[in-house]
């Protein structure tokens, strides 16, 4: 039984920590620290069957029978709190991105070096999704043969907040980070090159706060493939998460979950339900599925599916990716240093 | 919160536990008994966070403390421990079918007159499937129309043993009565005549035991509808649970559901994936869903969404179906008398 | 080469004319005959390349050129024109039915056993239809097993007119005959008994007038396999053909032709397009295979697809359901005698 | 009634020929021209009723009873017979592409402004295709709002041989030139920059002539919208044909057209058919089609529907996708010079 602590009780902590609750036989939370904790939070933790709150998340950190963190804070402490963590010998899940700035996520990977015995797993929830897993499986399984061409949609129901957009990174490095994990997951391997043709076409807000919200992308993966994502920041059917490796052999390729199959025939047509809403709704199994991986990792001392490393290499695409708007040019992965 | 008993620790009766345990929030589970309760029983029990276990569910029944009792013992035994419960106070959600004996089910309709106090719930757990329920709800709503044609498809993907089809009370009231029930769902009445056609095409030995494992069944509605219920004991592709009702203004129609919407193009053809595999994995969420509506019926003192009376009518229409078989002609449910 | 005459030059007349005009290249029409033969018609005969029309078929039957005639005139006639056609040694395509009395029908047969050298073919145009038969190559290719249960679903997109229905035999002789035969079809066997339940619920005036509008029909193959067809006249999204067989190895299953895959995701939904309207959009390409294919029979001298016995027993069900609606009992098909 | 002569009797010139033969009421074929003029294609020739053939195209010029021709020689003549077509006063209907050297396209542009009379229609058959007509209704309708993003699938069942390849002008010019075009009618503007990521990957003696066999294309549309284009000479499963347009209001996306729906369930998953095979079988509906309307245009005397300057663009990107992949850059139309 591995005991958790719970940083950041925000939507995607709450997610979390439900999973943990529900479906993780082999793991039991002892504390959630939230800055904003307040009676409404609490009475849900409660709820839940976890015994302890706090606002410091120091607490957890200095709590000798908590073995695992998970990290749901802010962006912007993810790395800090990483490294904090590390040097309490606590194993870490940590939500995606570790961080926007190289030298911090690098400032983590030296720390985990000196600590082989931590398990560390970012939350690139994606791969886990019984869709995309599918997919992948399809190709380690040999049924599509080489892969020649991968292709990702990731478009969202509604584009963020101005504020939220404005501290995000922008989309590449807050939307787009799941699709280039999703790439490379999908090839198995690195991207080489990236180049990006974008537009602003949803919401000129986003436009005035130097950001983007429709991109293409397109990718060489160092196994000689081509991937292609394409991104919107609102489409008006809902959430719209598709994916597609084409290869030697042939393709495996995924639509969209619904909450229902249920179709209506009538004079207007024969119409089927939009994409379930978010990612909430959407990639619910794949968050549980995430979460129980981590604790097996560390129950069975194996490698976490999700390393350090995969937390590394979508912040250095979406580097790329912003400079390849930047100069109109593609951009060598090789050319972003770190 | 409502404190519960769960009498029965088979395959639903787990099934039962853990949606209680995991997704129903205003509800605990205080003791679970069962004839064999053994080691690895007590110890899944342990695992849920149930406090107690007990092989005599009158242990359950004389707890003042459990407000209802979940019965999902053996077939036979569901109208007596109804019984038993009625009288002590409790509020119960009951496995289907209540009983094959249409005088035991009429003692639990009397009983329960006598406590309006109680609650009471029939296990058609279809109803609150997520494809069933969008297209009752599509009915609802009249995107159909008049009803005037109900088709149900419910193939199993392997026939039960020959010991298990000896005591089920035959294909009619073990598989069927549950497409009995989602007939009644969806035309929102009960049904006036039943005419059979059926065969032994699966399995000899279904036939020598005196059963068929093939059939189709129509059914004339009190609205004037006609449903048609098609039956195998063994779909080669899986379990095949899909429904269609068709009005003066369109029809809606199900799929099945699958482990994941990936499809694989190939030299071979375009390939989806099989139905999920039978009920336990199919039926999962609507488990739960049905749960926590009977939970909540008793919090909020509300009607139970499925009746004892919902427990008596697919009864009556399989012992018509089987007099259709014997009688080789339409038989008016009117005809079986109780 | 064969040289063809056309007796009736209405809608299904003219649809096999424009068919052996653009696609059978061995068959050339000399004359197109019909009562009601006007300047309109006549200049439409010129645009085919047709050199010869009359009012009077005899003129087709008298001409020593013309090896083979299309009977597309009144279905009252069919029967009339086929003896006569015979008697003048020509061979014959008949729509359907050949007639609606089984002793014209009989003395047609009759009529063909004195003349084997003769080519008789009835136009159930589905067997060619591209879904269809793919199904049934399916069955023959063994990828389902042994059939156990085969499913029609047959819906028009409107009723007839009240004086069409009023001659037209009734539903099941007019419009569920061609079920009948795809039942046969697809089973590859002759049925054996059959049970209706019916209902007046599209137009009261079809009640009124005799007959009914939605049907379900349930019918015991000679190879045990049961079939059940699903009639309505008027389907809301237009015309719905259907067809599936499920067996011991799988289930072929065919779904509708559009008239393109657009399907479009808004707010409202993902909506694809309604079926083909009616028969001769969604039937085109089957009515010129028929017509191809009874070409190819005369030329190869081989037997034509479609034979009297396939014109015979589908009448002979039809009239099983009619009795099955009078009596309110499952029919047998030796019952009907003739 | 058009008079027609067809310059090239091969697998293209022959489909036209059958089209109009069997589908345009309004246009005769008076002669047929191939240098390579024998005896089997004078008998198809005979069987169509076209009444002459010739090995020179002159002869069709020359005879002033032929209103138009149709240029379906090889690609190095269409722009000589072309600017020999217009001088002697003919309509033409000119196979893709006019020619691959700007200026050749150029003349025929010029000597067109001399001959505003002459009708001028190029064969960009995929947009009468029923399923891209379908995409693009839904745009000029107003279904998808704005267009944000256009993206076309293009796989070939198989590469072309190495000799054809060696004189195609590479797959830009030869197999991408139709979904430049269809980026372009999607679009309905023209497009202003190509960048295209490419590589060797099914065939090594591809690359060794100098050309690619896997693309992805991406190209900033003059609307603003983004298309992206995915290409490969080998796909598996058969020929891929595919678009989808997303926007602000929504998406229209098509799926492949098969030889039936008829789809089979078994033990191994649920299989439908692979794409119809390729071009021939895929497009038949729209060669007829796009001949059809331009025997309209000059009846009517109505603008073609795809004129000359449609035969230029696309000849344009696939120039500029030439220099992208060259200079592995970014590359605007207008750098392209003509």
């Amino acid at each position: 039984m591995i005991t958790v602590g719970v940083i950041g009780a925000g939507r995607i902590g709450k997610v979390h920590t439900e999973s943990i609750c529900n479906y993780v036989r082999n793991a039991k939370i002892k504390t959630i620290a939230d800055p904003y904790m307040n009676e409404e939070t609490e009475k849900w933790v409660a709820s839940m069957g976890v015994p302890n709150t706090t606002k410091d998340y120091h607490d957890i950190l200095n709590d000798p029978e908590i073995d695992a963190v998970l990290i749901c804070s802010s962006t912007n402490t993810h790395s800090i709190i990483s490294l904090e963590a590390i040097a309490a010998g606590k194993h870490i899940f940590c939500e995606k991105p570790i961080d926007h700035d190289l030298d911090k996520i690098k400032q983590v990977m030296d720390a985990l070096k000196e600590h082989p015995e931590l398990k560390y797993q970012v939350g690139f929830n994606r791969r886990f999704d019984h869709n995309f897993a599918a997919v992948r499986k399809a190709v380690v399984d040999g049924k599509i043969g080489e892969t020649h061409i991968i292709k990702v949609t990731s478009r969202d129901p509604e584009p963020p907040s101005a504020e939220y957009a404005a501290v995000s990174g922008g989309m590449f490095l807050d939307m787009t980070i799941h699709d280039f994990d999703m790439v490379r997951f999908l090839a198995g391997c690195d991207a080489e090159e990236i180049y990006v043709q974008s537009a602003v076409l949803v919401d000129p807000a986003i436009g005035e706060a130097g950001d983007v919200d429709t991109a293409v992308i397109t990718i060489k993966m160092e196994n000689g493939a081509i991937a292609v994502i394409d991104n919107s920041r609102r489409a008006a059917y809902g959430y719209d998460q598709r994916a597609e490796v084409f290869g030697s052999k042939g393709m495996a390729a995924t639509t969209n979950d619904t909450q229902s199959s249920c179709v209506l025939s009538n004079a207007e047509g024969v119409t089927g339900e939009k994409p379930l809403y978010f990612f909430l709704e959407r990639y619910m199994q794949s968050f549980a599925t995430e979460v129980k991986d981590f604790i097996n990792a560390i129950e069975n001392n194996t490698d976490t599916p999700v390393g350090v490393i995969d937390g590394l290499k979508p912040v250095l695409m979406g580097i790329a990716a912003k400079k390849s708007v930047e100069e109109h040019r593609p951009v060598k992965i090789s050319e972003i240093k770190y």
